[in-house]
Formats: C-alpha cells, structure tokens, sequence
C-alpha cells in the first residue's frame, strides 16, 4: 500500500462535519476501494470551541484556511467553507499554488471564477473537483464528463434547489400560500442566510453554469443564465397547471439551440407524469441527454450532511485512487467561449391573466395573440366571484420574442387586469 | 498530444455497429475531452458481407477474434459479441495475456467468468470494464464504483431488463395476458433467442451479480441468486396489486442482512407512487442505497445501440484518459467470499389465492397463517362468478420461512384451489 493521502479540512459546518465522520467512520472500506489510507492532517474553521459532533483532537488546527491550504503535510486540500471569494477563493488558490489537489463543494466560485481556477489548476498540474457543488450526493459531475464522455449532449435539465421544490410541492399538497410555504421551509431552516439565493433561483443557476459548461465544453458563463425566482407563483398557478396535466418546478435548461447556448433558470411548467413531474419535496434531479445514450435521470438528495459528505469523498477517493481530470472535462485553455443564444428555442407557455368580465374581452386577447404569430393550443376560462375572470392559456410552440411582444400589448386592450403570468412549458 | 489510443473491435451486431458510429462521428468530441485521438485500427465478426449502416473499409480484418486480441497495433480489445464462454472468453484471455486493455458489454462473461478474468487483468496491470453490461447507457457500474465511493452500500435494487418490464406494463395498461404481451414483445424483437434469458430473469440476474460484487466487495456469485421469472404473473395480479397501491416489476435486489448478502431476482410489487413504480416500457432504473448519501435514483434506456454504444465508449474515454481502477472498484484478489444469507430479511407479502366458497374457507387460511406466525395487514375477497372466490392478502413483515411454512399447510385446508401466488412486496 502507497504512502496515506493526506487532507486539509477548511470548514467545518454540516458538510466538513460530514466529511469528518465519514473519512473516521470508513477508514478501512476507503483503503480497500482505493489502495490508500485517507487521513486528516489539519483542519479550519472561524471557530475553534464547538461541538460539532466528532472528535478533532488527532488534528492540527489552523486559524487562517490559506494557511492550511500551504501546509506541506497536506495532498489534498479540501475547502467547504462556501462564498465565492474572500477565503475560499484565496486560500484555493494558495492550494493550487502550493502544488495540492483541491475538492471543493462551492459552487458559487466555480460559477464564477471556475475558468481562472481551473486553468491554474492544470497549469500546476493539480485536481481541482467538486462533485459536491452540483445536486449534493448525485454524481452527476462525473456521470456528465466521464459516463456520457462519448455523447455530443444536447440538453442538461435539472431541479437542483431543494429549497424552491420544498416550497412548491407544499403549495400544491397542502395549499399554502407562498408566503406559508416560504415560513415552513425557513422554519426548517432550509433557507440560505439570504433566501434570495434559493428562492431567487441564484443557487440553482450556479450549479447550472457548472452542467452547461462541462455539456458544451464551453467557459463557465453565469451571467449568460436567464434568471426568474418562484415568488411570483402563486397557488391558482399550480392548481392551474395541475388541472392541464402540469406541475411547476424551479427548472435550470443548458440547451444547445444550433444558434448558441441558451441556459435559463425558471420556473417551468413539465408533465405531472414526468419523472421530474414526480418529484417533490426536498429531492434534486438531473436530466441529462445525449446524441447516443438518450435521456439519462438523475435523482437523490441535493443537500444535507451526509449525501454533500459522500460527493466530497467521492472525489477524495478518485484522487486517492490516482483518477485525475481537467476540472471541466477537457483543458481549460481549450474550452470555448459560449455564443449566447440571443432567442431561446421555441416552446410552448402557460398564460394566465385576469380579464374585466365584459364581452368581446377574451375575444380581444386573442386577437393580439395571434397578431403577433402566437397560437392558442387550448383555454379555459374559470368561474369567478368578483368582477374579474381568470383566464389560462397554454399556446404552441412560440418564439418567447413574439410572446413578449404579445403581452406588451394586451394592455392596451383595456380588459386585462394585472400583468399576466407567463411561463415556459418544457417537453421532457 | 500524445499517441492515439487503437481499438480493436470484436462483433458488429447492433452494439458493435453503434461504436463505430460513434467513434466515426464524434472523433473531435472524444480528442478534446480526452487529450487522444481514439482511433479503430481492426474489426471481426462472423460475416464480413453483411451492410451494417458503417463504413468498415478502413480497417484491417480478422476472421478470429483471438487474433485480433493479440495485434500488436492495438491498445484496447473492445469485446462486444457476447456468450459467457467460446470465442468471448478466449479472446478476452487473450488480450489480456497480450498486456491489452479490454472494454467489454458482455455481462454473461463477467457474472460467471468475472473473478477470474479480473485476476488476470489485475496481474497484467491492464483494465477489464463493462459499463455496458448492466444497465444500458445508464452509468451505474461508475456511480457505484466512483460516484459512491465513501459509502458503505446497503442495498441496490434494479429494474435491469426492459423486455419483462415491457411486457409487464402491457399487461397492465393494455390488459393483455402474460402470452399476448410476450407475442408482441417478440414480434417487436425484443426477446434474446433464449426468451427464457429475459423472462426467466437470467438476463437481469447477470447485472445484479456484477453490482453485488462492487456494491459489497465480494466476489462475483452468480449461483447465489434467488431466481424467479416473470411467467407466472397474471393480468390478475397485475390488477389486484394496482388496486392496493403496488406496481409488479421483475426487481434485483442485493442486499446486506447482517447474516450474509441476500442477492434476488424476481417479480416484486413496489408502490406506485415510487420512481420504481412509475417506470413503464422498456426503461431501465438502478437504485443505490449508502449509508451516507442515502438512496439515488438512475433512470436511462438499458438497450439499444446507442445507450449501449455510449456506455462502451465511457469506457474507452476513461482509458484515453488514463483513468485505470480495478475491475470491481477494488483489487480482485481482495475480494470477500460471500456469505450467502439463509434466510432472506423479512418482508411484506402480496398473495393471492382462490378459495372454495363454503363457509369458514376464509377463517381456516387465517387460522393457518396466524399459527405460522403470519400476520395480516389487508385482506380482499373479490366477487366472483364462479365456485371459487379470488381471495388477496398483504402480510405484515414476515420471514419468507414462515410464510413457505404457512403456504405449504394450505392445501390440507381443503378449501384452496390450485397454487397460491407470493410476491414479495419490496419498501423502496
């Protein structure tokens, strides 16, 4: 047996807690599957005296992460502090620097800074992974760049916020309100620090970056990701969408649309029948399609101790086991830019509006909608108390610009009340 | 860029055809994400004027795959014809012996063969993988050996041959009988020659022996495998467990008892509402259950050239790319005997049985099961035109012991009619 693979644990919250336990608990399993003994040399985090639950008295403990990342007693840096600058950024580079592998569970630096890390990476010669930034415990990093490696994909589909399904499924199951289903979960204690992270779809679009990168061996390009959080679905939204066979997720798209890379985190109406249709609570999954292999799912946990632990040592284990990559796939130096793709492929969409009971009312909708070349697949109005009538549409497959250029003007037909809802409709 | 990595391409049939297709067409994709030109330098099968949709012209030809494993212009023998034994088995030997890394789709060869080949292979320091062989196109042999690495495996679970889950969701939702849904699984070209390799569950049984040997660490045991095909099934159960909230999947388990590894194939009811329940058609689905990630869900075409073709190809990729693991995730000769588990873990049990319609009929099968230590979660009694009445039962947990106790006092009843059906009712 080869020399103990040696880590540097920075951050010590649920994850690095998990990580902890798992390294203590499966020692031996770890050697046998691997070849090497994995231990922990030294650790970090912004508080030294806590009860997290293990026993840290075996390691070194240093106040400052980049100064654990430089230790020479270490192979392996393992950073789970989370912000995606300040000292987890700075001490990953001091890692790479230093000559060590690096796993790492943030998904925000890699959204954001995953191109200059990952080209420093390789230029050091150094790993730098993190399958625990994308849908916690589901390998879906390594089933994306190694299990399709043969594919040309053309689309990575994904619900990869628990948070934002949490909420969602209990509005539909217990018909809460959004503000009641957004109490639980925070009661739960789900929510990030700041909520605007899950329920903004921001979290999700991180992990999105990552997928589409990879996909289409392209640059890590966050900014490109059209971003709409689920605070303006409402109750009558999911009842509605239920009634026609749908259920709303918060639904990140990489897609390959022949004029660039469209990636879009919204929220979506997809089959109720739909393997992503079914999934409800807490639970992540990714859909991954490729030229050959067809549509592969993916389904687990997206969060919490031990799944976020288990994708942590799954790239623990790769590197003891000698199993290195380019942090993308390919070399970094040779990913692509991405063309945005300025017009998203065509789809069909869900509408709901309210509209002044007056005759002719409906009849005016409809007229813009197909002034501007979008087509009604099916409607229905519902019943109402008061003086306005709910009406839903789903249309054919539209260009959103025509879409949007529709709802720019119904306004000005003087029966709509409100501003209407519009969402995608995604085949699955 | 270093040298390119040579194929040599044994059996052309639809999985053979589809890596050429692959590889032919995705050149550029393979040689960016994996840093080598993959490049196939021979090829065989049993005919050569046979038109299999590919241009074969640029390749040497060998009328003996044994020869073609030896070549010295080839660094991988990619063995895609299949049969446990014969012409698979001594090429596959052979190109090992020649220091020749082997790709194989070939699960019959690697669930009885598996622990010697892989002794083999490990001695010459060449890989022997086969994401192919279980499961299609879905990456599961790397989700499991990789992707899971840290955890300790409970339990994995499969539904991993589409022709009987085809046949038996047609027998739901078409209501055919088990012989029309057979016909027309055939008249499609779903069955093997031997239709009793999939119905019979031999076909499924081969993957969940290669999943239970990563899974726990053991050496591969194909013999250990509780076997129950899928003909005895009726349109009758199917409709009685939809009624209780079941679906019957012909279902792999293999699982850690405590007293040993219980490793079975055979018809199961699972909730509906479960991802297992919800897989209709030809799809297939592993489920991974580990002591820290929890339970993850994979879902993909287990058929088919192109997922197949696309599960080699991840193979070839992870060689180009240098990536070398043990056959079974860790060195063969470390691998445990297994301990085959007597008595199963104890389960819920569907049964269904008809009795006479003469008063008390009921109460001496409850005496029987009672006295057997066979408790009664649900009982139906159906109406019925004739003699005898369709009586259902779902059991608490029981052991199988028990319950094969119970089953044989019923008879002596004189009031049961022909031969009581059990499915085990699997928590998922």
């Amino acid at each position: 047996m080869t020399e103990p693979l040696r880590l540097g644990i920075a951050g010590l919250g649920t994850v690095g807690a998990g990580v902890v336990k798992i390294v203590q608990r499966q020692s031996q399993l770890i050697s046998a599957r691997t070849g090497r003994r994995v231990e922990i040399t030294a650790v970090s985090a912004r508080t030294r005296d806590k009860d997290r639950g293990v026993n840290l008295s075996k390691y070194a403990w240093e106040e400052d992460p980049v100064a654990l990342a430089r230790r020479p007693d270490i192979d392996v840096y393992v950073e789970l502090m989370g912000g995606d600058a300040g000292p987890a950024k700075a001490s990953t580079e001091a890692a790479i620097a230093a000559g060590k592998d690096v796993v790492t569970a943030n998904k925000a630096m890699l959204a954001l800074h995953g191109q200059e890390l990952a080209e420093a990476a390789e230029a050091k010669g150094v790993a730098l992974r993190y399958e625990a930034a994308v849908a916690g415990g589901i390998p879906v990093i390594k089933a994306l760049t190694e299990g399709l490696a043969g594919n040309g994909i053309s689309r990575v589909m994904g619900v990869m916020n628990g948070t934002c399904n949490y909420i969602l499924t209990r509005m539909g199951d217990a018909g809460l309100t959004y503000e009641e289903a957004f109490a639980e979960a925070d009661g739960l204690g789900y929510l990030e620090a700041d909520p605007n992270l899950d329920v903004g779809g921001i979290d999700a679009a991180h992990k999105l970056a990552i997928l589409a990168a990879i996909a289409f061996g392209t640059k890590v390009d966050f900014d490109a990701i059209q971003l709409e959080g689920i605070g303006s679905i409402t109750i009558e939204d999911i009842r509605r969408a239920d009634d026609m066979g749908y259920r709303i997720k918060l639904l990140g798209v990489a897609q390959s649309t022949g004029r660039g890379l469209e990636t879009r985190m919204s929220p979506c109406l997809v089959p109720s029948a739909s393997p992503l249709g079914q999934l409800t609570g807490g639970t992540n999954m990714v859909v991954l399609e490729g030229d050959s292999v067809g549509q592969i799912v993916l389904r687990g946990a997206g969060a919490g101790e031990g799944p976020t632990a288990s994708a942590v040592l799954s790239d623990i284990c790769d590197i003891a086991r000698g199993l290195r990559l380019p942090t993308f796939g390919q070399p970094a130096t040779t990913l692509a830019s991405p063309t945005r793709a300025n017009a998203g492929a065509p789809s069909a969409y869900y509408l709901r509006m309210e509209l002044t009971d007056k005759p002719g009312a409906l009849a005016k909708v409809a007229t813009i909608l197909g002034d501007n070349g979008v087509s009604i697949d099916r409607m229905r109005q519902y019943d109402h108390p008061g003086d306005n009538a709910p009406v839903l549409i789903v249309t054919h497959k539209t260009a959103r610009a025509d879409l949007d250029a529709a709802l720019g003007q119904l306004p000005r037909t003087g029966v709509v009340t409100g501003a209407p809802v519009a969402l995608r409709i995604e085949e699955v």
